[in-house]
């Protein structure tokens, strides 16, 4: 079995100066990303990036695409995904770089890809930039999953194009990325036809592709183009996107829709990435290989802008945004470059005081487009913690500010220690935790609830007990009194039970902590989203350690080489 | 890794009289069963099972017990589980046991024992058979899963006996058989905690097991055994269970509850298992091997009970009791011992007339007790026949009776292929397609919903054209068009389409065809029964592939050794 994916460091901050894949335009209300794939871009030495497949480079590129469209376009309302091959729209994900890849990355990759995919619909719910997939040839595999992502799907009906999914057919794993979800549950396709679409290598085109609710429109070629423009109009004109500037109000009428749009623009992030750590401006990872952990310290924030007119005029630089940033960094980072730390324990430096500062402009001015960004940002970067799979502690200590927004990271945590009085000759204030509005409602995790409610569902009136202290200091008494945290301990304990508690962590099965946390992170309801991470993937997981689809004469390692697999045919 | 589960029959059918490792005894409205597992008494040689931790020999005699209690001690209200094992009360599945079976077996093994779980709550949420864990000792592992699937925990608080999930700490997988979900979702304990509990080699006992939601009542030594009567009895006040014989109307008075009870035997089954089929009753599995699928022939009723009377006359024989657990035994039968056969082709023949009659009889009759049992064991067969993982075909050809009832197996079906008009020569009827009522609520799905409304989740629509149809015999184009059937074939082209459709399955990656099974056939909202199948179990599926597991060096291995395992520390 190839398990040598090359010990590359996988770096997912980027822009689109450098994009080699996708090229980004904007025109008024309505963006275009044109997907391009340079076949010799690919992120693995030796693969070749045919017919616009992809690897996790190239969705790289597209999730930078979808986050700068939020920021720096904010007068976009549709965004048009299309292609610029012939004939082909996106093949979908490249076999030779999956098959080349370890297990490890296969999972990360779909793990990304599923969290791009998710973005773009959270743009389209919670941003009002409408996404359409406009499919001027065929679309197979991923690249179809890729337009089930979007709002509406138009298909040029060519007589050859088709959407397809052969991955059961041809590579003998799933449409894994949303496809077989979106299928059942957000185009609610009929269970049985879904299985003949599913087995069918060449898929469909025209007129049984929209009677099967695979496409939302078919276009002959010669209308095809002004079909599209009609299309993102009429998409654009469906946005509850706020005008970017809401003092003087919108000029009518529909050209003029992004008259005085002034985006902030995302800067590269400032990162030192040395041997045993990595440094942002507001965050810090310190990797202790031994121990197999990294601690991440959040810096609390210094000045706190007055007013929305200053939010805006720091733009990249407001400290809420710039953290959310780096942490999504962060968390990428780990995950793609130190497979090898178990666990992540956040730590947190500042002024609890500032922090709930800042969530009360986030609260105040929470209709404004920039701030709703921000927001919805740190939502994202929140969920993409909740499903990392690492352990994860929050220590809360002397000097600490687990306030507001920042608490979100002791409620996203499996367990939280907190320091109980302070240590002799420290003159840090002691640890305190504090809530704000925003852990109420601005965070709802993939499960449509927000961590507090997870927590408590219970012992629901826990929810309103906090909620009825917004704003105190709570010290590590009535912290653990109101359940917010795991446990406290003082001074004369605490060193050996945070040592305990991360070496007994380490101590364990990796995959058992893996499974472990992934079944308690998620309590109650389920969503389209928790349910494509936490059914589909994990089959796809299962499936991507089998011999049937893994092994040497495995679907996947077959696949282009004119033998055919050779399956062991035990029904598990 | 050791895959060599013995080449055994396993046998799905037993009764008390066989029973090696559990008494049932019956007093009035309370019943208990006595865990007292034979250590020599395992399904496998070689396998030592102390301390009362079971195999699946152990739990198909639980399974046939809970079953039994239904249909043939109607007075019975309460049940109580109890060991007869000094300090403890159930150790979990044995570990050696699940060590040397094959990965297959694990699977199954994990599916049956959660499906027994599932049945326990379903006595108590349909049945009006209220279940006590009563835990005179400690409970682990799968024994406190088991205990978890009751309604109501007690344990004793002798401050020795706890109750744990060691599993994480000692074999490096997860508590899969409801375990996790029953603590976040049925009994909502705090996600944190239930972390800490399950990162706990020894678990928890006494007050804490209380505070922490692990148990309902904790109760010393000298109170024991008449807090458990008086629980028990407390229990059974809470039973909605209808007194079995409608008329008269039940004796007042507590101790009065079972007078009159008269249950209906369940006689062992008849069966004749040959080298290429299985013949029953009603049922009859014709193999072949070759093709790697089973052919299952359902066989309508030939006569007709005229009234309740009627029913409770015939008992077991009443036909669709019969037939449910002949099908049930079919679907066991095909899981643990054909593996091989990827899939299920489901037939009937018979008078689509009389089993629509049947269906009358379960519908106006639904009050009854016997007739209540009835319906819910379809409804369980059903479900199991939902999270089978083969590929399942219905074929509606003339002469067949797939009415009502019946029709689920149609709905079941990954796709239905229907025969449209007769074969030349051949005098039996054209096929049909008949809805009762009992297919718009009666067989519920573990998502919550019907098949129907599953199937026509973007079409809700489609579930009323169909309800209005209720007792027409619907040919292959009607039934087609109200999107009942998945296609429909003439003459002319059925037997290419047949064989087309049923070679090209067996093409197919078989893992691959098991995960986008489970995906398709549940659409929509999850509830505890299907995270615990597509959540839980599938997340145990996985670790029981990984090494860290499973390995020679995993955990599974080492356990018992005195030997640490060695994991690879990559997180997934």
């Amino acid at each position: 079995m190839p398990q040598d994916t090359p010990a590359m460091q996988i770096d997912c901050a980027t822009e689109p100066a450098r994009y080699r894949h996708w090229r980004l335009a904007c025109a008024g209300a309505v963006a275009t990303l044109t997907l391009d794939v340079d076949p010799a871009g690919g992120l693995f030495p030796g693969t070749e990036l045919k017919l616009n497949s992809y690897d996790l480079g190239v969705d790289i590129e597209l999730a930078d695409a979808v986050t700068r469209l939020r920021f720096e376009h904010p007068a976009v309302r549709t965004v048009v995904i299309r292609s610029a091959k012939e004939n082909v729209f996106c093949a979908g994900a490249n076999i030779g770089a999956l098959a080349q890849a370890s297990h490890t990355h296969k999972v990360n990759f779909c793990k990304f890809t599923n969290e791009t995919r998710l973005a773009i619909e959270d743009a389209s719910a919670h941003s009002g930039q409408r996404y359409l997939a406009a499919l001027g040839g065929t679309a197979a595999g991923g690249g179809y999953e890729l337009a089930l992502a979007c709002d509406w799907i138009m298909l040029i009906d060519d007589r050859r194009s088709s959407v397809s999914l052969p991955e059961l057919a041809l590579l003998g794993v799933l449409p894994g990325t949303g496809g077989l979800t979106r299928l059942t549950d957000k185009r609610k396709m009929r269970r049985d036809r879904a299985d003949v679409f599913c087995a069918s290598e060449e898929g469909m085109r025209g007129r049984r592709a929209l009677d099967w609710r695979l496409a939302d429109e078919v276009v002959p070629p010669s209308a095809w183009e002004a079909a599209v423009a009609a299309r993102a109009a009429a998409l654009a004109a469906t946005s509850d996107r706020p005008h970017p500037h809401p003092d003087p109000p919108p000029l009518a009428g529909e050209g003029r829709v992004g008259v005085g749009a002034q985006g902030i623009s995302l800067p590269a992030l400032e990162r030192r990435i040395t041997d045993d750590g990595v440094a942002y401006g507001h965050v810090r990872i310190a990797l202790d290989r031994a121990r197999r952990r990294a601690t991440l310290t959040v810096l609390g924030p210094a000045r706190v802008p007055g007013d929305l007119a200053g939010i805006h005029a720091e733009g990249a630089a407001f400290w809420p945004l710039a953290l959310a940033r780096e942490l999504d960094d962060a968390i990428l980072h780990l995950r793609f470059n130190e497979p090898g730390l178990g666990t992540i324990v956040f730590r947190s430096e500042g002024d609890p005081a500032a922090v709930l500062a800042f969530d009360e402009l986030l609260d105040t001015h929470a209709g404004d487009w920039l701030v709703r960004e921000v927001r919805l940002l740190w939502k994202r970067v929140l969920k993409r913690i909740d499903v990392t799979s690492r352990s994860l502690f929050a220590l809360l200590e002397p000097g600490s500010c687990f306030a507001g927004s920042l608490a979100e990271l002791v409620f996203a945590a499996d367990r939280s220690l907190m320091f109980s009085g302070s240590r002799a000759g420290d003159n840090r204030t002691a640890a305190t935790l504090s809530l704000s509005p925003l852990n109420f409602g601005a965070y709802v995790m993939g499960n449509g609830l927000t961590r507090l409610t997870t927590r408590f569902l219970g012992e629901p009136l826990s929810v309103e007990r906090a909620q009825a202290r917004i704003g105190a200091a709570l010290d590590a008494a009535e912290a653990e009194a109101l359940g917010l945290v795991t446990a406290s301990y003082d001074e004369v304990d605490w060193d050996d039970e945070i040592r305990f508690a991360l070496d007994e962590r380490a101590s364990f099965s990796p995959d058992a902590l893996t499974g472990l946390e992934a079944n308690l992170r998620f309590a109650g309801p389920e969503t389209m989203e928790t349910r494509i991470f936490g059914r589909l993937s994990l089959w796809q997981n299962w499936i991507f350690q089998r011999p049937n689809a893994v092994g040497d004469e495995g679907a996947l390692n077959r696949y282009g080489t004119g033998q055919r697999p050779s399956f062991d045919p035990e029904r598990v």
